[in-house]
């Protein structure tokens, strides 16, 4: 079958040109699955294309609603929002960019994500410090410098691992490092003591701050996971990990706004 | 006639090519068409496509309007209209996407549509919780999860069933199932008992409560509708339901702004 | 000369060709034009393709104006500006196509002018009854009712008699009927009534309705005469229309905000 | 070389490839410069097409700029800046395709040039009446009408001189008058009383009167002087001859923030 | 291995390339390398265009945040946020097409880059001055020409020396004499004596101005130094340069809004 009988000039033609296929079985499927593929469409047998598709249209949703209802919200919490809303937008773009990438070469974009990460968890963390000098007006810097010292391990080793560029394990060991450095700080450190004492000025603050921690640290426990698990079967553990990040996300940001 | 006369470089012989086209009767007007198709514009003859461009533009169009008339409503309708201009913002996008495969596969873009109805269904259960919860601050978040415990088991079963994973019938017995059990929580549940305690606070809570109930059972029927009978003809069933659900989608959230 | 030394190097290689080309007379702009059309530029002498293109641009630059204008009216005004905005807004979309479609096959693009009006046609129908309502708040339902009937047999009948699904000359007449039936309903049906009763209470809103009933009449007016006298040179005859309609729409929501 | 040289595999290749390519000197350069332009990237000699660009990025940033310096300055002046973000906003996408189209053909894009004027200075002349209309209320709507009626003369007659369809120097010495006939009215005309009575009232709408004013003949002289010297030497008459009104209306706009 | 077999119709198949590549070793990596790099994405070893990827897309994400922002600070802030969204905007532009440039030429983008800086340099003058007038507002216009006077000496003598159009070290010495203008203006000059006098005036202004004072003095520095240093490695140069300027103009921008 030509290529270009793909593309019939009527009903009547499309149906003979599909019964054509449908009678040729395995084969004419295979050739239109690939002309169907070849034009940029996603595959109905490929679950991680379609998650990550889900992923890209629910960040670009997310920032629009975020960047909507910092219009509705209190003053005190736009700046909190429209960082959230950058967040899923370059999270959006980055999924987009990921997205094609699978489809054409169905392979893990790691480049792409890292680098999405080097902008996203940032940004985070500038929202988490956000949200406790909210609750401690005179909180030190210093917690603001240690999270970001741990995200910087946490992202750094976790790509030289994953890139090759280090030994796996090691990067792995190292990026953990990062992660518990993180949690330290915002179990037992400085930014925890701040929690504590928020309990009394602002419920509010208080539930924001506990579902940031959750995040963090059930939300984020999926990518070492992924990283651990996933070495062999790695593409089908990256997209749920993302997609339950973004969940969490989603989640965490309606809750800042009910 | 060699495909590039069909860009002639000046109108005298654009009225000679046409004049000649169409004294070439069936084969002339065959070709042309073909050539139009070609360069990704709509075909005349197919309904279809045509019932794709409009809806995808209404999307379009709806979303703006309700984008900018969040800015117009009282603050408590906001976070709602949001979120119904997320619905029709992810499905604008999906029908541009389907509108698409469609004119250049001539195939039901299962796969588009089901990771809409993935994205959007969701967010109206989400709106319908809003204006429940509006209703009556102290509702149980069971409601929640029984809807959407209808709604992934309406989804999932539909969608194996139609991209052949199930046997279809048991797949659309199964999504029938989460469908009724949908429209039992809304007419004798809780959510039902919801509506009929609102029926003092608030006589707006409650037309709007009464639209989304007359969405979910009228507008959702058309589905199942569809799949029943639209397995042979199912290209036809699938757009004027389309068309009636983005009506009824339409109609209910000019009524809230009204 | 190849196709290629189009592209030329630099300044003066560029004044060498150019001095080329113009010694070649007639043969050298043919060439030159055909390749500046072949890269989808427009025609200097396509005095239509200018039109679409003025037009296009127009309908983008209005609907900015429109959504940004509502920022500014009365609240009360608002959700009509933004009708408004719609309009231009789904109008801008298609004359984009529409223009694209005449720059590439100059041919008169029936398909997506129609698609345009059954989107359009309704939504001014919408404006044309919020305005009367804002005018007799108990205005019956039964005037919109009355209003789409006549629109859709208009548009309906001209559609078939133009794509040559029915005799040219009967599409018209019962196209003709359905622009009268609006007309009777806005000169001396109860629309008219309610126009008269708004004497009293509302100058501008008086002013706003008589300013769309011009449109309906004469702007509208334009349509049948092109489709009477432009079976041959409908070219011509459609471009002038539209732009007459644009400016009648554009000047009708300019006096909105005056 | 062949062409896909031009895409080295790592940074070694590309530096063998540049040191081969500076090796070759002038050819190289040539086939290098070919490419890159051929990718549609500017040409670092090309001083017209860069000039093109820095406009087109100017007015679609002080398109963005009037956009929400709108949501600023009073009530008052709201319209007049959305006029002045649509006047930015479709000289923003003319020159973008202008920019190309000079890119890919190196000649005077004629069409898009006027097709520019023939929307922006329209829009223009209401502004200009607007700020009268704001210093007089009782302005007559003639002024209105003989700005238009230059504005009409001198864009027409100045295309039909420039695109051969009339001799040159008649449609220059027509044009000309157009533009008299504006200043006639703008500096001893009715015009001109309204500015002057307006010395009293509000010190803002003379002072904006004024630049207006400025533009008007400062401003647009550039236009006739670049079509009378630049018959030869068009090309590099044209470019900053809009430079030069670009930045003029830029300080303009801004004229009217402070 | 040719080339449309990177191009698998399921995930089988996608192993089974994935493997028989990975057993080629070094070459089919480099055939697998080449197609992503012709399909347009990022190569994993190529660390500037990585680089140019990231502050792109902070570009894009600091526009969003600036114009949201900009709603949120005091009215007296609007403008000078809007600059700077303005700056963010432009250069969001510029970077995409440095980075296109990049990928496909590997090869500095100096056009760009300096169209960039002609439009983001005398912006950020312009808020400068805004700051400056800000704290006294009967400062003499004469500040401004005498920084414009030494911006675009630095810009112009830089471009004649990068681009080659004259000697390397004298465009490198006069661009550095305008710098030096700069800096003598802002630290000895007229502008120092206005930040002397705004201390007591306003904190607030007085730490913007010492910001931009920073920016200017450490943050440009980095430019001449890649001039500098950068002739040979200047791919690497440019980039970390870059990167510190938009981090700088970040951390600058978000000061302003806490």
């Amino acid at each position: 079958m030509p290529f270009y009988d793909i593309h019939p000039r009527d009903a009547q033609e499309t149906h003979a040109r599909n019964f054509a296929v449908a009678s040729w079985e395995s084969l004419g499927h295979h050739e239109q699955a690939a002309a169907i593929h070849a034009a940029g469409f996603l595959n109905a047998g490929d679950p991680v294309a379609i998650s990550f598709w889900i992923i890209s249209i629910s960040m670009i949703a997310s920032t629009v609603f975020f960047l909507m209802e910092a219009f509705v919200v209190e003053t005190a919490w736009k700046t909190s929002i429209h960082i959230g809303s950058l967040v899923t937008l370059v999270a959006a773009v980055h999924y987009l960019y990921m997205r094609e990438y699978w489809v054409q070469f169905a392979q893990s974009p790691i480049v792409y994500r890292y680098i999405d990460w080097s902008i996203t968890v940032p940004l985070q963390m500038i929202e988490f410090y956000l949200i406790l000098s909210a609750v401690n007006p005179n909180l030190s810097g210093g917690i603001f410098w240690r999270l970001s010292v741990g995200t910087v391990m946490m992202l750094a080793f976790g790509y030289a691992g994953e890139s090759g560029m280090m030994n796996a394990w090691l990067g792995f060991c190292l990026g953990m490092l990062g992660w518990f450095f993180i949690l330290a700080e915002v179990f037992v450190g400085e930014a925890a003591k701040c929690a504590v004492a928020a309990d009394k000025p602002n419920r509010h603050i208080k539930s924001a701050y506990n579902t940031m921690r959750l995040i963090v640290t059930v939300g984020w426990s999926i990518y070492p996971l992924g990283y651990f698990f996933g070495y062999l079967l790695r593409q089908w553990g990256d997209s749920p990990c993302n997609a339950t990040y973004n969940l969490a996300d989603f989640v965490n940001k309606i809750a800042f706004c009910l």
